[in-house]
């Protein structure tokens, strides 16, 4: 008999018809003999619903209330999958996330989890019931306010909740069959990948694949929680998320991954001296903004500019930081641009196979794409480009890499 | 400078527009120097849409997960309402039930309010902050799992608010503009009241008046917090509840109203001996099910026939409860019937005026209405009639009683 934790993502639960659905799944897991503890997402739209309705309201709607208002959407799935699995004979119990043990720090709508507290989901289990957790959500260890972790914030809702009760394996169940080598709406012919280890996984998931949650990624790395990536709606295995093993590097490039959530700030005639970039970016860490790509020109007459690139979803909030850092740094002033993609191949192949970053701008460049700012680790390559290439950009280094890459992986 | 708790219901916060106004109003309380504590329903058409997923899924759901479902429509509209406020610079604070301390006792669905730990509404008041608390629910003291109110709960969550915080006055914004002598929409000519006491306001609420939740005027009379029931969408005053004064009792009857909520239940061919009335109704108390009007026949043979009342949408929870006893009080069988109605008068000048009842009776019989069952209070007679007549029933006794008693009060 094993543990087994099971997410559910908005799609997979976006209809009453889709609940009963899933009550169906879960109960199989549980006819199979095993203990299930299901992580649930919102109902597909709902999320977006609420979002909207924030904004009628107000352009820039405080974090701690959006939360509040977020994090209603899960209670409702998780209650009525919970009500589902009873009319089905089966005990169940649903937990928002304060009752599961989800205690994270206070930075609303991006939370991290401190320690989960499962007394509850231990209990609940010992006495049979199938425990339906509300995913996205945790409780401020100081203030008790409630939290989110976050879009896609349910991934690591299941691999961290899967970590502490020392799950067998966590299922993340969504509308693919799996982690594919690009996405299949832009490459027909993409393929899905039966395995794939932490690292690729977790660079593909930062590069734009939205099949995962990077920091849930990062989780079953650490705790070594194997995920299976599956479909909803069909049978079928999909893909195993796994430790890193040597003949995986045979591959050189798993996948070409995309983000069109980009946008770039550029801070012009910067004052070329110490502590400048920590003035700049201290305050966008402060906001709570990841900052991806960072670039700064060569210094002409002790002024130079600096770039860097943020999600576009944080633009309106790191114009009013930058607004208000501008006279401090003794900048000129700034632009921006939110019509940028970020086009990745990610591999860990790459370590033993050098020159893929020079063919990857081989090949942007046959297609006349401009690369916009470049930024490397180990095992991705990830390029800046204007947003309106993407799509060609995606096809062309599917090509290039993967495509080709099935007949021979040393052809290059 | 006072501190005002004001409540909005469903229909006040119904759209995103809708909500933008209230915060208006709330902003104007504040503007004029209160300190202001907002408790909000959910949205119009929310709790109901939120009802019906659950019964698609299961007709029988589980009080403790539609608790959980329920809670989740005012912790969107506080959470709205805050940002609204805020948007239009005013420091606003949104707290859901557990957070505000609403601490309950553990019946799901109907929970009753144990105690309210008011710390952190104390403290957000001391910043200079709105509270905006979501109405209709707290925590289990027990297992702090999320509790609701009740129908109508919002009304409750404000009044005990108002009572723990020691506020000036609870003001209840709806869409009427107060307690009317008769529900407006059956009895055009109907007035509003612009003085009622906590008596009458109680009996008309249990009598189905719905313009406040009975609970709710339990704790204003308790802990003497005056009421004051208005209207979101005028300026105009509405009706204040207070404690009774003499010249009340100057008016007969206050006002007419009527609940169709109703069912009858009828357990034929019991056998009439001691022990089984407490037999057949502790199991109904113990499904949290409140029984209206008991009648009981005379024994013929040993054997009687008991017929009650209850709330028509607790009948099919109340039919488990009559199938699981029929064996054990020794029945023939039962029946039910939920084509009925309630329709009551109410006033406490009643108790200074004999003969209110017969000629409620005579009122009724003239318009060739039966009366099924009959119960009286010292300032109210209820009849239960088919709901058929309910209308015709409401604007005879309209006419009887408080139409002709504009004139003359003594006339009778």
């Amino acid at each position: 008999m094993a543990l087994v934790v099971q997410k559910y993502g908005g799609t997979s639960v976006g209809t009453v018809q889709k609940i009963k659905n899933v009550a169906k799944r879960v109960a199989k897991s549980r006819e199979a003999g095993n203990d299930v503890v299901v992580v649930i997402s919102a109902m597909a739209g709902e999320t977006d619903r609420l979002i909207n309705m924030a904004k009628q309201i107000s352009e820039m709607p405080d974090d701690r209330e959006m939360d509040l208002l977020l994090s209603s959407g899960e209670r409702v799935s998780s209650a009525l999958l919970a009500i589902a699995l009873k009319a089905g004979g089966y005990p169940a119990r649903a937990f928002t996330g304060r009752q599961a043990g989800f205690i994270t720090n206070g930075v609303h709508t991006k939370a991290r989890i401190k320690k989960i507290e499962a007394q509850k989901i231990h209990e609940a289990l010992r006495e049979g019931e199938i425990v339906v957790v509300a995913g996205f959500q945790g409780i401020d260890e100081l203030s008790h306010d409630v939290t989110t972790l976050g879009r896609g914030g349910s991934d690591t809702t299941a691999v961290a909740l899967a970590a502490a009760l020392k799950a067998d394996v966590c299922e993340i169940y969504t509308d693919v069959e799996g982690v594919y080598t690009a996405d299949p709406r832009i490459v027909p012919h993409a393929k899905k990948l039966d395995l794939i280890c932490f690292e690729e996984m977790m660079e593909m998931a930062s590069a734009g694949a939205k099949v995962l949650q990077v920091r849930s990624v990062e989780i079953g790395m650490k705790y070594g929680i194997p995920i299976h990536v599956r479909s909803t709606f069909t049978e079928k295995e999909g893909t195993m998320v796994v430790p890193f093993s040597q003949e995986m590097e045979a591959v050189v490039v798993s996948g070409v991954t995309h983000d069109k959530n980009q946008a770039k700030i550029t801070v012009m005639g910067v004052p070329d001296r110490p502590g400048v970039a920590k003035a700049l970016f201290m305050p966008i860490a402060d906001a709570a903004i990841n900052v991806d790509m960072i670039i700064q020109n060569v210094s002409q007459d002790g002024l130079t500019d600096i770039s860097f690139t943020i999600a576009r979803t944080d633009l309106p909030k790191a114009i009013e930081v930058a607004k208000g850092v501008m006279s401090a740094l003794g900048a000129k002033g700034f632009t921006t641009n939110a019509d940028i993609a970020k086009v990745s191949i990610v591999g860990v192949g790459m370590r033993s196979h050098p020159g893929v970053a020079s063919k990857m701008f081989e090949t942007l460049a046959n297609e006349g794409i401009n690369i916009l700012m470049i930024s490397t680790s180990e095992i991705k390559v990830s390029c800046i480009i204007e947003s309106k290439y993407t799509e060609l950009a995606v096809r062309a280094l599917h090509d290039a890499f993967v495509k080709q890459g099935e007949e021979s992986e040393e052809s290059q």
